[in-house]
């Protein structure tokens, strides 16, 4: 609320700089990497959108888990280009062989979506040793919760692309912030695209707010620590539940309970006020991923969670 | 500075409504369209790239002016998109015929820029009348100040796509937040590429200063009619210094005075604190784009100008 003042709203009337010079400041100093290895756009989707665009093509196809973030293969579609889902093993985790010499690009959700697993800073480097002809983009959207970065990677590997999200562990959803970490190289990529359609593509209230934030760190600590926390919690009461839960390293759990099936306990869910998510899918259909709240609403979920499953006994 | 209250910043942690909801309620209000007729975008530039991306391919080309805003040439070269641009008149006015059955997709800034001038509605309307198979993409982007807009073609016509922004006579350039007008089904495919790469696009930040900007009508037209009345005096005043200045329907006026190159007179302006714009181009290079702002800045351009005319005599 200070960051957005008089004097940025007497601003509106302005372009903002497309150019991000003032947050990227403070991205360099917080992050310890340079203003031309870091790219801002609107919302993480928009780095994505642009890394499909900028990345592959009809003889460079994509790449990414058969489970995972699901706008992945919208993006591929839309630009038409080729993509191949490649299989979580059995226990949902990704297979980092899976991908080696693999030729085209990567797109790995780490830690994964919706199963909230994680692969290591040495699996991920040993896919970039491995594709050092192909981009890889790791897309850390939830690594603030558990996760190991890519970030330290970015200046040993030019193929690879880190891109994050002021939407989840910074809380600001909202107002639309994401970013990408990567060799110059990569960036310029990005650029090119950012300045051949929408150059001021992120607001001036945004970038005040995206400042505001990045200097606020004692309250970013307190918040993704008070999410763990609460996650821990509730993993251990939805496996005291009857729950199979996979260890997250996310802001949410994905959880099946062998007495009703993931769609049934959505519905029953959604009847009473509370709203997870169910995925369709032969592998996924009996889970729900639900997302952690604060720990009013966390009770709410598990006190109707224990009436839905008295009812189906 | 009310509308971004504290409700909404602590609303920032919920992604913001996709459908804009509230703002096209409100829109529908003001302009007497349809929610289903409405696009939002973060700014213009971002409804003008979609336009390109659904409406060209390799068979269906895009024309527009030989003389306008610079960025139609960008997407296009972008998408890979042939495309031919006609020249404007001797006067720099738009001939209407010149685009009948054309064959492609024609983007139309109206009023145009950098020159200030614009079609009538009757003119618009035999472009639309002779392109029944084509998309006619109508740039509204300063109509605010003088121009006639289209959008009451839209119920008449399925292949008008009218633009329209809030960077001009809403003075919310900083906010990014660009809207069209359209039938429904220009409007869904719009719609469908906004769903298959950054489906939350729009700031909640930037939709309620948004909504604030149109509910307070009183503001914007007092705003306009400031930028209109300033603009007829500084007309005047350049006139009185032997500038040809073409009428303006816009916040900028263009003007060359035979005394002094296009480039020389920016180049001047700019050492003295003042910046105006100059296009290098055999029919714009003697001239400068002068954007309207309030009457001491408006005073201090004609003084450094007398200045400067002064100088080379």
């Amino acid at each position: 609320m200070r960051a957005l003042n008089s004097k940025e709203v007497n601003s509106l009337r302005l372009y903002p700089d497309p150019e991000c010079t003032s947050l990227k400041e403070k991205m360099t100093r917080y992050y310890g990497v340079l203003p031309e290895n870091i790219y801002l756009a609107p919302g993480s989707d928009d780095v994505l959108n642009f890394a499909f665009s900028a990345f592959c093509d009809s003889t460079t196809p994509a790449f990414f888990p058969d489970i995972t973030y699901g706008f992945y293969k919208v993006f591929a579609e839309l630009y038409g280009i080729k993509y191949t889902e490649i299989p979580l093993r059995e226990d949902f985790s990704i297979c980092p062989g899976d991908y080696y010499g693999i030729g085209g690009t990567i797109f790995i959700a780490n830690p994964n979506a919706p199963t909230g697993l994680a692969l290591s800073l040495d699996e991920i480097e040993s896919i970039l040793i491995n594709n050092r002809d192909n981009v890889v983009v790791i897309d850390e959207a939830y690594v603030d919760f558990g996760g190991q970065s890519a970030l330290a990677l970015i200046d040993k590997y030019d193929n690879l692309l880190v891109v994050r999200t002021f939407s989840k562990s910074r809380s600001l959803a909202g107002a639309r912030l994401g970013y990408a970490f990567a060799d110059k190289k990569l960036i310029s990529d990005l650029d090119l695209l950012k300045y051949s359609t929408n150059p001021y593509n992120i607001s001036r209230l945004t970038l005040a707010a995206g400042e505001a934030a990045i200097c606020d760190n004692d309250y970013f600590e307190s918040m993704r620590q008070k999410v763990i926390s609460t996650r821990e919690r509730i993993y251990n009461s939805l496996c005291a539940l009857g729950f199979d839960v996979i260890p997250s390293k996310t802001n949410f759990l994905f959880a099946k309970n062998n007495r009703i099936d993931g769609g049934k306990l959505y519905a029953e869910l959604k009847k009473r006020g509370v709203l997870v998510r169910h995925f369709n899918g032969e592998r996924t259909g009996a889970y729900v991923r639900i997302t952690i709240g604060d720990d009013n609403e966390m009770d709410i979920l598990i006190q109707k969670i224990e009436e839905i499953l008295e009812e189906t006994k």
